[in-house]
């Protein structure tokens, strides 16, 4: 494709599978991120729009330029019933990319969410609406429509790597990407993470210490840690 | 007025027609800023302290120095019904220079509001209070009153040029200035701006893509967008 | 103890007279950290997982490694009833260290709260259990157990020293360490400042101006305040 | 001139003196700076991009926008012999506005300097040019064309206004604005600290402490200064 | 490989061609982004720890969790002579991950320099040495060996996805990837590019006006732009 | 002491032995930090403000206010030589509290150097005069003299808690604190670090592996490392 990748519209990608992503919809951000071993995580400077906001789709991805959101119009008509749009910019920018016209357009499209390493506005409307937006910044300022971006090439958002058709899940303690190869694989592992976490937790508060829970103590004496 | 600013009060300020505030009053900030042309924006620092906080108003201004809100006394003097009070600091500073206090005593004067580049406390009292504050922080450390500032002469607050007399309004996605001179102007932009939008929020909703409705489709292939 | 301090867990701290203690807990973070004469502040970008999180309490102190949460563990058995976790960590980091699971264990010991310069996460369950946590960060990425740390040392949270035994107090405007041998103390300075706010609320509220009431004009002459 | 600014060029502007801004070229930012009475300074975050940069001319100002260098081609046009090129950003942005080709065209046409609240490239250029650029970041990353700023009008740039003819200093230490109409009282004054602090110095030298020099010592024991 | 990327060490990696390295080490980072189109910068908070670094290799990877550098010893048996070690971590992290020993080690292993997002240390010694790296920051605090991370992996480094075997080029202006199918492409883009700013830079020393070499007015005059 | 610990002048404090601190003084701040334990380091946003500088001596603190450098005339009375200034601040600030007059003064009292949780300027004299200081920030910004801290009682500096009489070490790499009881320990571990660390610079360079050198290939094949 050349030595770059801008101005390019993948029409055609694979998502997950569907089952996968409705297994996956059930759990947090925590548990899946600790099921797949602690990988996939953005950076923890995105944030919800509004307390509670939660998102579990498939990735359609767009990248931008500072200052302008041409490439959300086009990603628009890109996005499927289930989609999560992904949104990575070329530089660091906190613009107000995105706000209640365009979340209105995305729900028209069966969307549901946004995932963008920049800025948005209107967030009382988003919040009224109940559509789930996890950003960078909030920004009333504006952007243009000059310079091409992408859409659904691989892109870096917030540190991750996600990749057009992957599983992105979003809540208050943060978002993480699931690769579309080991949605099924990922959404077993957090089911059994959650049973297992609710067992320990009666023991915790019944009184019972992580230390014993987890047989500490003996690693914790051989690392030298001395009671004095 | 000599080589600097400071330790000066301007007791006389021309104030934005009441008129244009109150029709200014209805929309929000990204709306006012995009009818602007973009121009007049504080930096998204700027959070209001709870959820929801809304302020339309004349600018009163102050200018202060780091760790030190002795003008705001002075300044509270200068306030007059429908004001808000717009405050920058002679660098970066974080100290909590106004708290319930404070805000008793600007609303009893008919202060509908605040907007500093510091910190502020007290917050829970303020949002019990309902009155709108836009800061860069919050925190409860306290400020000495030893070092002369100004009121009502033109300051910079969070990046925005803001003259005494401009119109202020603040909303969850931040806080813009209209010029004085502009203010009638601006009311108008924004009016004609929210009925445009009200027609291509309907329009979106019924599933019309932004590219179809602004026209983008034969612009971005100039632009040389390719779909593949 | 040799020159460093890694690896040790104190067992017998001595805590703050509870009456001092029951005392304190009915005041602000701002009213305290003023009556003590602006002293003993942490840094500001401590803030609470949920607007009203309230904590007040004897602090257990703990000092952690980046990315490793096992002496959290460690700690949770050193708990009383009344007590505050109070964390440090041996550099920036903003890893998710605690959350829910935790968060039980620290209840069933009688703990009140926790105070942490470094990332916690399932927030959504802290705030449904109202369990009290003030942290710099939101972040779903988990931690390793892997490194000592230790537990009742003194330590240095979000810039401010914290001995085992001081108390801590924790609102939505920060938090602040008050020394354990000036804690009775410092409760009744809250007490005095806050029936000496009282009064100023009124006559503020009434119109009166802080130039007045503090008499703040022949001060603000003699620094040369002029108006015009 | 309605209600933005953007899109403007102004080609007639009134330079400070000239014998003021030679005689303001001797002084460093920090005594220009105190000599004014401590105004004029623009944020810290500023920096030259070899060590011993300095510049010290007429400002020429320009507002772009985020990713966007067009109106600085547009502002060469309009630099003359004596000038430095001031540059706010109508969003925050680090990407590398400026180079050595534009410094190439710059010098050619007499200018001095320039101030950015961008990025800028081709450091390492730029040094061996000895041409002064005092930037907000250095960044590799290129720019388009594509948006509308302005050209001599009033600027914010890292937090001070700048107005074009205004006399603009900057060295190691920072970047300081001289307001036109007080430029040659500025450099008085700056030369009257100047020799009032070799005095000073030399005195230091030989040991004295600026408690006695300054006459502190009652000062500081009637605000309550304790020696124990 | 399972659902995450952890433990491993990928031995057998396929390099970028040796001629095409070559070519483009004669390069600045600048040029080499521009010549690409504007892609594969990494963020600038990377900066070189001496003024003058410059590196251009082949990218052998680690993935490295914070606080903990046991990965670049692993990472140190894979260094070919040519190659350029490039470090992500998988949370934000300062802590000096490298020093003067590991440069020592790398250079026997014929490597030609370190990008890392993280912090390095024995800043002198790599200076002295001229050993360039390139990292977040520089910090005297050691690491622990404790937890495993991944060698010759796709990593995310200062938000560029870097492949092994891909080209890295890093100097002053910051650090660029060249994905290794391209790696000669973008050697002659550069070559070109170059070629063609020699011109330009004369024309511009001679006093020619950017607006004219790149015909700008006409696109100046139709965006809007007035001068008055 | 009362609650708070403002207003306050130690002029006794008992300095840590003159041998250790020649002793240490050989050495560099990751060295000695090292061979305490990586304890006692301040955070990395401390930076030297010419490049090589160093310094080695006995602490004297002070606490300062926000944009007040006030404290720095009384502690100039207190330093003895040998002795390194360790400032702290009561909330961020980077006011340029300190340039080439008070190190002229400090100088003449013996003192070694300044470390200091805010801004400095003159750094183009300082550099000459080769007075080692390390600070948060270079800022043209002067302060005022009006609010009292503190001088020798226990500061909180970028992280690190200092006591009068420690050793203060800073170079390039950092700053690390060595308390006073342990200065002795600490120089002779820092020896036996530095020969040992002489061994292995050696075998590295000669090809020799860390892998084998440290014995890590089973401790990483125990922790799962897997080579493909």
């Amino acid at each position: 494709m050349g030595m770059n990748n801008l101005g390019i519209v993948v029409r055609t990608i694979e998502r997950a599978d569907k089952a996968a992503v409705e297994k996956l919809a059930g759990f947090g951000v925590a548990t899946i991120h600790e099921a797949m071993g602690r990988v996939g995580l953005m950076k923890p400077y995105l944030r919800p729009v509004y307390p509670g906001a939660y998102a579990c789709g498939t990735a359609v991805t767009a990248l931008v330029q500072p200052g302008d959101n041409w490439m959300l119009h086009v990603a628009a008509e890109q996005l499927q019933p289930g989609d999560v749009l992904v949104v990575g910019c070329t530089s660091d920018n906190e613009d107000g990319m995105f706000g209640d016209l365009l979340a209105t357009s995305f729900r028209a499209r069966g969307a549901l969410g946004l995932v963008i390493d920049a800025g948005v506005r209107d967030t009382k409307d988003l919040a009224a609406m109940r559509f789930p937006v996890f950003s960078r910044a909030i920004n009333a300022r504006g952007t243009v429509k000059a310079t091409l971006g992408s859409v659904n090439i691989p892109v870096v958002c917030a540190g991750a790597l996600v990749n057009p058709g992957d599983v992105v899940v979003a809540d208050d303690d943060g978002v993480v990407v699931v690769p579309r190869a080991v949605a099924m694989q990922a959404a077993e592992a957090a089911a059994a993470r959650e049973a297992n976490e609710a067992g320990k937790r009666q023991r915790l508060a019944a009184g019972e210490l992580g230390l014993d829970i987890y047989n500490m103590r003996e690693t914790l004496a051989k690392a030298g840690l001395r009671y004095v």
